[in-house]
C-alpha cells in the first residue's frame, strides 16, 4: 500500500484525493493546504490527517507526495520531496520560468524514487489508443500532426495574470502531446496569437486565440490551435497524418443521444471541461504513478518532459512578439 | 450508512459488490454463495463477512439484500427478505414462470421497505437521457419505438437450457425498455424467431434471432430486434419516432479514435458486452436503490415492472410457436 | 440511340424525361399525358413530340416506353407495349391487385424485349454498395435485415384513397429491397399498423405507422418500419446483420456541415424526399434499362419482382386485419 | 443562350464542356487545344466546332470563353478575350507571377463583360452552406479558421516543376477560402513546409507538407494544413470557430455504407479527388458564371480575388524560406 501525502486541497487536489482513495494500492494518509478549511474538509472525507506541507515531507511513513499546490511552489516542493526520498507526482507545470524548471531538473536528476509530471492527457483512453495505433504502424510514418484544444470559457483576469500566459498555461499540454507522439522536441516554433475572446486578456499582454506551428528536425510538422472559448464546451481533438493514413481522436460527448427534427440532427454536447473529459485519465494517471512508485514500470512523464513543453511555450511566447520562428533551446 | 448483504458472488455479484463498496452511503456487510471459495474471495476483497443466505436474511444489522443468485431462487429470496423487513434489490428476472412471478408480486405487495428489480438499462446514461428528452416533449408524441439488442456471442447450451429462452432471458430487458418509455404495457405481442447462430440453440427448442412487435392500446408500436451474435460486439441502440422527430441512442464505442486508410474510415468497436457497456449503469442503479432505501425517492423499477416484462416474454414465446399475435395478460 | 416514348408527364415523368434526355444513349421522342398542358410543357423542354398513348405505342420508330401514368393504367399499358414489341420500363406497382399483376406477368412472359419495373431504390448508390458488399461476403451469411422507411409527411387523403394502402403504396419498395437482398421471397408475413399521424388516414381504413416482419423459409428474418411522417425529412436506411458483422446504409443528408453550439452539435437534415434522395438512383435506373434494352445486360428488376413485392403487401394488409401471420402465395 | 468557346480540351476542359452542354442556358460552340486530337474528340462529343484560340476570340458569335489552357497562357488569354468583349471564366491561377497577375488585373479593370476566376471550392454545396450559416450569424463573430486540404497522391515531378510550388498551385485554393470566409486579405503570413512525401519534390525546391498561418488585421487567424498525400483519398474540410460556436464541413464520402466487424466500424472512403468531390461545384460554378454573363448577378470570384490568393501564396513561399512571417502586399 502506497501511503500518500497530498499537498493542495483545491479543485484538482480533490480529484486526486478521490483517485488515491479508490485505487486499491494507495491510501490518502495526509493532506495540507494553506486554507485550513480546505484541508480539513478533504481529509475528513477520506479519513486522512491534516498536516503542514513540511510535516508531510518530513514524515518517513509517507511514501509519496502529490503536489497540487499553486504553480510557484511546484519546483521547490519537488526538490524538497525528492531530497526527503519521496516518490513525487507533480501537477504541471514545473514552473513558469524555464530557467527554474531546468534547475529543478538538475536538482532531481539523481532522485532515488520516481518523479512524475502530471500531463493528464497522455492518460486519456482515446489519446492513448491513438498513440498505440500509431506506434503499431497503423498509418506508417508520421508527417503532420494537428491538435485542437479549446476551453469552454476564459478564466478570470486574476488567473490570467499569474498563469504565465496561454502558451505556458494551456498550450503546454498540447506541446507535450506533440513531443510525446513524435518522440522528439521540435527545433523551431512559430506562433500567432491575438485577443479576440476577452479584451481584458489582451490588456494583460496575453492572447486567448492562437496557432502554434512546431517544426521538427526531420521535417515533421505539428500545429496547435488554441482558444480560451468554445461556446459548445471543451474541445480536445487530435489528427495525425502519416504516410499510410490518418489517425483521429474525436471529441468526447456527454451521451450518444441524438435528436432529428425539422432543425437538423442534433447530437450531444462535448463533456463540459477537463474535470469531466479527463476523469478517466486522472484515474489512469494515478495508477500509472503507483506502478512506477512500486518499481513496476518507468515513470511515463518525466521532469524532462515538463522542461521540454515549457521550452516550447517560451519559444511560442517569443514568436508571437517577434513575428519570427524561434529556436527551441533545451 | 446502508448495510448490505449480497446473496451471490458470481460475475454480476462482483460488479455489485464493488459498487456497494464505492458508494459513500452503503457498505458491504456480508456475502453468501453456494460456492464457499467465491464467497470468501469476494468478502475478503471488501472486508465483509461470509455468511449463509439464511443468516444474512435473519440478521437485523443488515438493512438490505442484493439478490444475485441463480434465477430459480429469486422469487423465494425476495419473499423471505421482504418478510424479514429488508430492502431488496433483485437481479432480473423474478422467475421464469409468470405464475410464480405474480405470486411473488402478491406476496410482496405490502412490503414495508423498497423492493426493486435490476433492469440495468434504465440507468444507462444514454437511455436515461433519451427518456428525459422524450419526457420533455422534444419529439412530441411517441409513435414507433425500435430497439436493437444484440449480444456479442451466444451463451453455451448449458446456459440456454436453463435460461427460459431468448425472450425471458435476453429480450426481457428490451420489453422493459418499451414499457418504461411508453409508460404502458402492450396489449398484443407478435414475434418471429429462428435459430441461425447456433444449431444447438435450435435443438434445445430456443431461438437465437428474433423480431418482436408490441402493439399498445392506443396504436403505438414497438419493435425489438434480438440476436445472440454480433461479430463486432455488444449492440444496444434505441430509436424513438415521435410526431415531431426522432430520438436515437447510438451504440457506445470503446474510444473516439478512427483511422482513415485506403480501406475506408474505421472507428472503434463497441464496448464488448454488458459489463463494459453498462458499468456506469450499475453504479447509477445502485445509487438509485440506496436513495429509495433511505426513503428519498420512489423505487424506480418495481416488482410489477418485472411481472410486465415477463408477461410480454411469455406472449412472445407463444407467438413464435403459434404464428399469431398473442394478448398480454397481466 | 434508344428512342423513347414517355407515358405520363407528371412529377415522376418529368424526372425520367430529364434523365432520358441526359443519357447519351437515349432520346425523348414523344410524350403523352391526359392533361395536354403537362404533355406540351414537358415535350417542349426536350424537343419531343406530343402524341396520344396509343400513337406512341403504335409507332415503330419508338423503341421503348416509360410508363409513368396512374397506377390503374400500368398493367394494361405494359401488356399493350409488350404486344407492340417495345422495351418497357414501368413505374411501380404493376397494379394494386395481385390477381391483375399475375395476369400481366403471364401475358408478358414471352416478351421479346426487356420489361423492367421501376424499383428505384435498388439503384441508390448506397443501397447498391451494401448489396455488393453483402454479395462479396463481407458479413458472411445474412440473418436479420432491418429497413427503416419514413416519409417526411403524409399524402393527402385523396391520394391515400386510391393508393392501395401503405403496404401496397409505400412499403412495397421495402419488401422489394428485402427480396432483393435475401434473394428470396418470404414464406410468411406478419404486420401491425395503426393510424397515429393523420386520423383521416385511419378513417379511410388505412394505416400510417406500421411494422412488418418477413419470415424466410430458411429462418432469415426481415423487419420493415414505416411511417408516413418524419418531421426531419425522408428517412431511408438499411441494417443487415450477418454471421460476421453488420452492414448499414445511413441516411443521406443535404450537406456535411455541422454546427456546434451551446445547444449541442447539429448536422444537416436528410434530403427532403425521394426526388432529392433518389435523384442519382433514377439516373442509374435509366442507364440500367438502356443497357438492357440494348441487350447488354439482364433486366435488373423484373415483372416477377413486382409481383412478389405486391404479394407481400397483400399479405401484410391481411395480417394487420387478422392479427395472424399470413402465408405469401406467389 | 450563351455561346461559349472553350480554350483547352484537357481533363478540366472536359468537365467544363459537359457542364456547358448540360446547362439549359449555355451551349458549347467551339473548342481549341494545341493537341488537335483532344479538341476534335471533345468537340465531336458535343457538336461543337474545332477552331484556333485566336479564331474563337475573334468570333463575334461567341459570347464567352472558358480558359482551361496551361497556366502560363491564362493572363494573355484573359486580356485578349476581354479586349474582344467576351465574358471570361478562367481556371485558377491567373499566373504564377504576382506581378503578371497584377498587370492582368489592371488591364482588365474596365472590362465590359464579367471576368471570373474559377475557384471551384466556393461552389461546393457544403462550403457554400457553411458560408451561408456563418453569414447568417450562426456562430457569431469569426475568430479561428482551420482548413484541411490533402490530395490523395502527389503529382509527378514534371508537373511539380512547372506548378509554381505547393502554395501557388494547391494551397492557393485554401487561401481563397480564407479570404472569402473572412471577407478580408490577411496582413501577414507565416508558413512551415517540408518534403516528406516524395524526395523528388524536395529536390525540386518544393515542399509537399505544409502549414500556413494567416493573420488578419483585426486579430482573426486562419491556419491551412496541406499535404500532397492522403492514403485514404481527397481530404477537404473546414472548421470555423466563432464567438458562439463552431461550424464544420466534414469530408464527402463515396457512400453512407458502413460495416461493423471484429475489426471495428468501417465507413466509406472519401471521394477520391477533386473531379469527384467537386463535380457538383463545377456545375454550380458554371451556372453562376452564366448568371453573371447574363447580367443577373455579380461575378462571384473576381480577378482581384485571384490576385489576393496569389499574393498570399507568394508570401507563404517566402516565409518557408526565411522562417519569418511575411507581410502580404496587394
Amino acid at each position: 500500500m502506497l501511503r500518500v501525502g497530498l499537498l493542495g486541497a483545491g479543485r484538482i487536489g480533490q480529484v486526486h484525493a478521490k483517485n488515491i482513495h479508490l485505487d486499491p494500492r494507495s491510501t490518502l494518509a495526509a493532506v495540507s493546504d494553506f486554507l485550513p478549511e480546505a484541508a480539513n474538509a478533504l481529509a475528513g472525507r477520506y479519513d486522512a490527517a491534516v498536516r503542514s506541507t513540511d510535516e508531510i515531507i518530513a514524515d518517513d511513513a509517507i511514501d509519496a507526495v502529490l503536489i497540487a499546490s499553486p504553480t510557484d511552489t511546484h519546483a521547490d516542493l519537488i526538490e524538497k520531496a525528492v531530497a526527503a526520498g519521496k516518490a513525487v507526482l507533480c501537477e504541471k507545470p514545473i514552473d513558469l520560468s524555464l530557467a527554474r524548471a531546468l534547475a529543478c531538473q538538475a536538482a532531481t536528476r539523481d532522485a532515488k524514487r520516481p518523479v512524475m509530471l502530471g500531463f493528464n492527457r497522455r492518460f486519456d483512453p482515446n489519446f492513448a489508443a491513438l498513440k498505440a495505433a500509431f506506434g503499431a504502424g497503423e498509418i506508417g510514418k508520421g508527417e503532420l500532426l494537428a491538435v485542437t484544444s479549446f476551453d469552454p470559457a476564459p478564466p478570470p483576469p486574476s488567473y490570467v495574470k499569474v498563469s504565465g500566459g496561454l502558451f505556458r498555461d494551456m498550450a503546454i499540454h498540447d506541446f507535450d502531446i506533440a513531443c510525446w507522439l513524435f518522440g522528439a522536441v521540435p527545433e523551431r516554433v512559430s506562433a500567432m496569437g491575438s485577443s479576440l475572446v476577452d479584451p481584458e486578456i489582451g490588456a494583460l499582454g496575453d492572447v486567448d486565440t492562437a496557432v502554434t506551428t512546431l517544426y521538427f528536425a526531420d521535417g515533421r510538422i505539428a500545429v496547435i490551435k488554441n482558444s480560451r472559448r468554445a461556446a459548445y464546451g471543451y474541445d480536445q481533438r487530435i489528427e495525425l497524418l502519416g504516410s499510410d493514413g490518418l489517425l483521429s481522436v474525436g471529441n468526447v460527448n456527454e451521451t450518444t443521444v441524438s435528436r432529428a427534427s425539422a432543425a437538423g440532427v442534433t447530437g450531444a454536447k462535448p463533456e463540459h471541461f477537463f474535470l469531466e473529459r479527463y476523469a478517466r485519465a486522472y484515474v489512469a494517471e494515478w495508477a500509472s504513478f503507483v506502478a512506477a512508485a512500486f518499481g513496476e514500470a518507468e515513470v511515463p512523464v518525466s521532469v524532462a518532459d515538463g522542461v521540454n513543453a515549457l521550452a516550447i511555450a517560451e519559444a511560442a511566447t517569443a514568436s508571437v512578439k517577434s513575428g519570427a520562428a524561434v529556436e527551441v533551446s533545451v
